[in-house]
């Protein structure tokens, strides 16, 4: 049902041995990419997925290490014979970035469209995806995201008897349509109960441990948030440069209770996160250190 | 005396196993670049060569895969605390390129000055390297470079007591310090013979084959060009974007005589270059197919 894939784990700058962070998503044939470093077009390559299907890009903000990698990644899509518009996301100033960037790729088989973020909270709907950008705290405006896939209600065979509905307009109804037929209007409420629970993906770097992450994060299947650091004594670091720990990472998810917690965005210092992941445990016991090209399938649950 | 290394081999997007073409030297305590795609930085670590003494930094020209990445190095040489003011060099253009890719990067803790090419053919001390750069014939403005350590004449100590100059001058004479003393005036001509064979490095991509590269490469110790294509069926599409086959780059070669020739730029679709070299060595015996990474220390001759 949707398919994700953390294509690397590091942050500030890409390592030989770690991508800069950033994830993809594929569900229903349309695919998203949260933040685009220098090499996150090898990491898909390495995880053997096409940049060609990727319809809309979010930005969590323009610090390079989020957004580098983009003129790149155009390029490539467009020798991948790309022709369909591809949607960008992202803070204030988006499109004045992307030109700038565009200097060096201003050629292009298809068009972009610009989508600047202007509120605290927004809801977008990105072809299949619900999108619920939120405003966090790092040194420059920076968003995180959820990514959620609904799911509508069960369909009600009683109901749609009772109502007297042509079975040949049961399939239409079931999949949202809303349909005129003899003079009659059918909605999908008639026969189908209440919405069940669907998929969720949160997602955030570059931030504080601030409560709108663990709200946006709260049951989600995957939690994916950064823990810059580990070492103890780089708590007032992670403070001064606006970033957090793994322990602070795993505070957030206490409150949320995810199904799970991925920690990425590691300092280059930080070689080993699994070394800190005992602890971590200790305060959420369903995290994981992240490594590049982690990936998951999330289904919609059985009932 | 020169160490080089070709950081990368691939043409048009980096591949999880190949880093875009880019070339670092390093003489007497100064660095220099050629190029810089993305994951550039990331090659140079790989190599374990340091980014912080890169002196000058020269661009072929702008299409992405040449300049990519220097946001990236740039922020990482700014986190390596280089202080020291970095030259750029590259056809006209650089200043605004640069301006624009800076827009990602605009914080570092060095001085950036631009040295913008105007000329079919120009000379430059930048350090240690006497650069010539000549234009070649690409879909853009694009230039190769010659590097060049140059080395002076032997001591000539018959000279040097015949002219009655006091030996604690021949060690600063030889260096090529011009000296006064009571009231004479000494010169390195005075004590130096001929100058001697120095090292030359050519390199040139994204290019036809061109006369003025044979000439620039005339008896260099490293000649480095592009293959972009090896297959014969590509030769028109070489000449249609404005690139070279292996066997135009081996012609070159036998009209320059230099001591090695190392092909690089491949296309990503010429995933074994080698295939091709039995025929490039007909042309050209001295010829390999490089592979990233590949380094090589030049010495002056012995005499």
């Amino acid at each position: 049902m949707l398919d994700v894939c953390l294509l690397g784990t590091g942050g500030m700058m890409p390592l030989p041995y770690r991508w800069l962070t950033s994830l993809m998503t594929r569900c229903k044939g349309s695919d998203l990419l949260i933040d685009c470093g220098e090499g996150t077009q090898i990491a898909l390559k390495i995880k053997g997925w096409s940049p060609k299907p990727i319809d809309h890009i979010c930005f969590t903000h323009y610090h390079a290490d989020h957004i580098s990698g983009l003129p790149g990644l155009l390029l490539t899509m467009g020798n991948a014979e790309r022709t369909e518009p591809l949607t960008l996301v992202g803070p204030k100033g988006l499109e004045r970035v992307v030109g700038a960037l565009r200097t060096i790729a201003p050629e292009l088989p298809f068009s972009l469209k610009f989508i600047e973020l202007t509120e605290a909270r927004q809801q977008l709907q990105l072809g299949p995806y619900q999108v619920d950008a939120y405003r966090v705290d790092h040194n420059v405006t920076c968003y995180g995201y959820a990514l959620s896939i609904p799911r509508t209600g069960r369909f009600d065979v009683e109901r749609a008897r009772a109502q007297q509905i042509p079975q040949k307009l049961w399939n239409r109804l079931q999949k949202g349509e809303t349909i005129e037929e003899d003079g009659r209007i059918y909605t999908p409420q008639m026969v189908l109960g209440p919405d069940r629970k669907g998929l969720r993906v949160a997602y955030c770097t570059d931030t504080r441990p601030v409560p709108v992450i663990a709200e946006y994060a709260k049951d989600a299947d995957l939690m994916i948030c950064e823990g810059m650091y580990g070492e103890k004594d780089k708590t007032a670091k992670a403070r001064a440069y606006k970033h957090m720990t793994v322990y602070e990472a795993a505070a957030l998810a206490r409150k949320a209770d995810p199904k799970l917690l991925w920690l990425t965005h590691y300092s280059p210092s930080m070689t080993k996160p699994e070394m800190f992941m005992e602890e971590v445990r200790e305060i959420f016991p369903r995290a994981k250190a992240a490594r590049d090209g982690w990936s998951m399938e999330l289904g919609f649950d059985e009932e």
